[in-house]
């Protein structure tokens, strides 16, 4: 059992950061925009887009950083997963 | 009796899930946005919406993800139907 | 007495749909949007709308179920009419 | 004295309704939009309008059906004049 | 000492109307939108604005309708001048 | 240590209006929009802002009256600076 | 461990600004705007973004002066950095 996201989105996983790493990645963020480092899963095929063409640029295990928790929250087969826009991914961690 | 959804709109057929089956399809969600899995009956034809080229890429007996039950509920022949916008569909389920 | 309607618009004339006749249309609705079965009677020029090109696609004849009440509701001749833009049509019902 | 209409404005003048009339056109409304019937007194060049090219379709002597009264009025020698944009015309009534 | 218009911007001067001369314009206006005689000062270049085309259509001595008084006042060498954009100017008075 | 604003961003300095001089410009304004007369002092490039060409059409040196303080004010070396969009920029003091 | 921002997004490191400083910046702002100086860690591609080309002017190393905080917040091996669009930044210091 697969999603296999439309348009511009792409489907994250939810990853677990340990605050007190040496070199982690500690997130803050204000109320109305909680940021955090997901892993991507699956990616829409772009392409036209509310009349806009869009080419994804992120890709399946890319650890990336959303701005907003809009996205829309699935559970499947166990794993919390979140639908998201490709522009609502800010940035990648390498 | 059936329905012809105009421009790109997307008819829905809620379907039920049972939440403790295994690899079942949990879904969460915030008051704000309400995602569901729902069946699609029927497309529009898609072409010029708003001015733009919309090309419908789901298809009828897709299961399907949608971010928002903003669309127009309809009873016909004692099934709950919705009609949505395709870009309302975030992701197919397969 | 007509009413010829200017753009994208449309004449909406409202039907009564009964409740409970088999393979009845019932409709349901949450309080924003009203849907509602309607009958077009006529039918704007289409062209360019907003500077946008928009095609006609309704006719004069076609039961229509439309997402909005905002369209503006005339009495003509006793006939209680709706003029609403094209895009407020959702399905056409055959 | 007159007024020239700018751009796609038209000006319009209101004229009296019998509501018990045969054939009458009796208007209701909801508080957010007054339907009215108007008579256009003179109708602006079109062009370009908000970089959008606008051609004007209604003519002096049209009675119509406007949306909206935020058109601004104006006492021309007594006269109680209304300016809209084309776009707040609904239908022409013949 | 001038002041020089940019873009689509149009310097006006209020001016006084007798509300009981013959033939005399007696503006009334909703408290939203405060309509108001003025007669133009100076005229912006047009051209591009906001990346649409803007060709000026009024000049200097028309004396014009306006919808808004949104416009920033501005007192120079004791007159009080209004600067509106043109697409704020709705009819001019001939 | 200079500012060089990006895009179409303008670095104005305010300039001390005395309200009593001969000839002199008396600003009043509306709560909303604070007009001001500024010095320009430095101006962005322009070019492709937000999709749209913009051409700069300011100088160093010109005294202009803009409409809105939402311009992010800066201290630099004691002086009082504010940075806005050319578009906020009204009209040119000659 | 890196961030690569996304699209027109771009990472900056805030600095410390002593605000007693001879010659020294010292940033005032309303509520609603706070501006601050920051450095630029990293940059975006630019590109396409929301169906508008952007082409990137800021280089890492540039000090630059933000209009607006709403950048996401994120904590890098101890350092504070903020996301922003290319666009949230109004001028370099030189």
């Amino acid at each position: 059992m697969k999603l296999k996201p439309l348009a511009d989105r792409v489907i994250l996983k939810m990853t677990e950061v340990e605050e007190t790493t040496k070199s982690g990645i500690i997130l803050t963020g204000s109320a109305k925009e909680k940021p955090s480092v997901a892993e991507v899963i699956s990616v829409g095929p772009g392409g036209l887009v509310d009349g806009k063409e869009v080419t994804m640029t992120v890709k399946p295990g890319d650890k990336v950083i959303t701005s907003k928790y809009s996205g829309t929250e699935v559970k499947l087969d166990k794993e919390e997963l979140i639908i998201v826009r490709q522009s609502d991914i800010l940035a990648i961690v390498e």
